[in-house]
């Protein structure tokens, strides 16, 4: 039996590791599940796998749950600290699926501890940098990627060496407005950026998607994670969203992960490796699926990508700035505060600065980026006002 | 560095794989050759790579090889066991690039020796069957396909383990008659055949891949090699070539290898596994391809290929039929004793009958491949007869 701690167990990737779990209750103990406030599905968590701990950011939450009755005696943490205390528990696989920085305390305290790590996170590598991998390595903590283009590139490294990797291909849909003029574009709507065409994600990260800004976290975590400098990294489009990334090695060949559209997939290899295990997910069909297409992305109408890299060549400071910038902007826009291409304009204008001064050791990671944020905010109530 | 012997130096294989090791000269030596007459050639070669063996399949050639005065002290070898004595000799792997039947005893050499197998012929699998992989692991040889779906598997094998293969994926150009109807099929004269719509290769693999006959070969060995029924592979057609093939694991995950229609990347993956180096190939470029195309073969206007499924159910006898019954009905073909449609028609009647009295055990897999392709003859001429 495997024991596995979930970190951000009510979240929709929290619930689809749960729904994995299920699958397979005699190879998996799920042994603690960190919560924000949500007691009563806490609760019935609890009772359904017997945990041993539970932990809640809200102490009124921890409080409703220790009253309940049905804790079972386990073992119940509290406050903001409460999820990196249950994340060093030593398991076997440590999910971590609290988005945002919230979630970087835990990451850190996983890794500390040298539990391996399904790191759903983005901001945790994109904000922590490649420190943070240095210290998994140092701790024996191995860091298994949840997002499908990661999880794809991680799968698809295993077909070769690190050194015998010539080109990593991070694949997206190109977003819904792939097609859109330049013009279209200025003009779109939060509405307009609230429909994926393949995915159903929460409207951050819809919107992320539609600026290609997603695309731009995504390539910042693939050169940390696969310690590849940015110039080796393509960005290709594959409009139906099948082809999840790909390898090219030095000798011509092309390894590609490809599958459906469905996070389980990735949540379940972060959750099995080395090994795999059934999901749920359909095998594809290619025959009936027809035809798999591709496309470069217009750097022009989505400069979000170029900014990235831009970003990288900063360093962490610079892919922290990158993150703070995009969500400050993001949403300013979603406020209707700002247009659609003031987002980049706002992300430029921010890593225009000296980005190194929010660099930080891994301890400092969460302030610093509390600072990039206040920064990013007092660049776009300048930008809004330059622009009236 | 590392010793390298090449069976069948002078073919197209042969001679992709000696130029894959003059771009690698530091890292490998050839060590010795295998020719069937061709002494000028094997001058050149001893000359270059300064080879310790060389051998060949002629006598005379031996004979005008050792008399040409630029053998600089190698070791010639003569006859018709020559091939297999130079496979004995200890390397790190063996290039197996005789192709046909006569390949078959340095392949089984190369095995007892304990040497890496590159395998690059066909027939060896087909007739030798499963227990020639079984000798291969009792004598510690590994073995790495070199044609381009059998490799393209092996690496997707490389992201999981075999007991997580829910299917295996082998593609196809769908050859010159994908689009042909039935009727036009029937008609089909030699000529028609030649035309590949992908790959150059000889004239029998070509009309091979226009009866998708050499799809039921490589499904035969597919199942051999990877050690997995016929019904968990399927065929799918992917029309530029570029997906050679793909590996469906358990967990939804489609692991597949794409690359350029270029046989010198296989070629350099046999010779430098378990590393890859680069082997002259470009890195395909998906973006400017734009997309790819896939569709089921329609087993009605190409039979060949439920016909190799049918074998495979009669075992090693089965399968090397398969193979006696294609190459004796192929020939007559070409000779234009017999239409396109005959073909499989000669295939499924040679099939019917008991098929299991040309298994063999390892050191008898010639004489009953003769004795098999003795019965395809007699097969065929009733078949003439009773037509006309």
């Amino acid at each position: 039996m495997k024991k596995i701690t979930i970190l951000g167990a009510s979240g929709s990737i929290g619930r689809s590791a749960i729904a994995f779990l299920r699958l397979h209750r005699d190879k998996f103990a799920l042994d603690a599940v960190a919560f924000g406030r949500g007691w009563e599905t806490a609760a019935a968590i609890v009772e359904e796998f017997g945990c041993s701990a539970v932990s809640f950011a809200d102490p009124q939450a921890a409080e409703a749950f220790r009253a309940c009755g049905r804790s079972g005696g386990c073992e119940v943490l509290s406050g903001p600290k409460a999820s990196a205390e249950l994340a060093a528990r030593p398991v076997d696989t440590v999910l971590a699926a609290i988005s945002g920085s919230a979630g970087f305390p835990s990451v850190l305290a996983a890794i500390e501890a040298g539990n391996r790590l399904a790191l759903a996170n983005k901001e945790a590598l994109v904000c922590g940098g490649p420190q943070l991998l240095v210290r998994a390595k140092e701790r024996g903590a191995v860091v298994v990627p949840i997002d499908s283009e990661h999880s794809a590139i991680f799968q698809c490294h295993l077909a070769g060496r690190p050194n015998e990797v010539a080109k990593i291909l991070l694949t997206g849909s190109g977003g819904p407005f792939r097609t859109w003029s330049k013009e279209a574009i200025r003009r779109a709507t939060p509405a307009d950026a609230a429909k994926h065409p393949n995915w159903s994600m929460g409207p951050k990260i819809t919107l992320d998607s539609a600026t290609l800004a997603n695309k731009g976290l995504e390539l910042i975590e693939t050169a940390y994670l696969f310690d590849i400098e940015e110039s080796r990294i393509e960005v290709l489009i594959n409009t139906s969203s099948i082809l999840h990334s790909a390898v090219h090695y030095v000798d011509g060949s092309l390894i590609a992960m490809l599958g459906a559209a469905d996070m389980r997939n990735a949540i379940g290899y972060g959750l099995t490796w080395p090994e795999r295990l059934a999901t749920g997910v359909d095998l594809i069909d290619l025959a009936r699926i027809g035809r798999l297409e591709f496309e470069r992305v217009d750097d022009e109408r989505f400069p979000c990508l170029g900014l990235a890299r831009h970003a990288l060549h900063s360093g962490q400071g610079g892919t922290m700035m990158y993150n703070a910038a995009n969500e400050v902007a993001g949403r300013l826009f979603m406020k209707g505060a700002i247009g659609f291409t003031d987002i980049p304009a706002i992300i430029d204008r921010c890593l225009a600065g000296d980005t190194a001064r929010f660099a930080s050791d891994l301890d400092h990671v969460v302030t610093a980026d509390r600072e990039a944020k206040a920064f990013a905010k007092s660049v776009a109530e300048r930008h809004i006002a330059e622009a009236a």
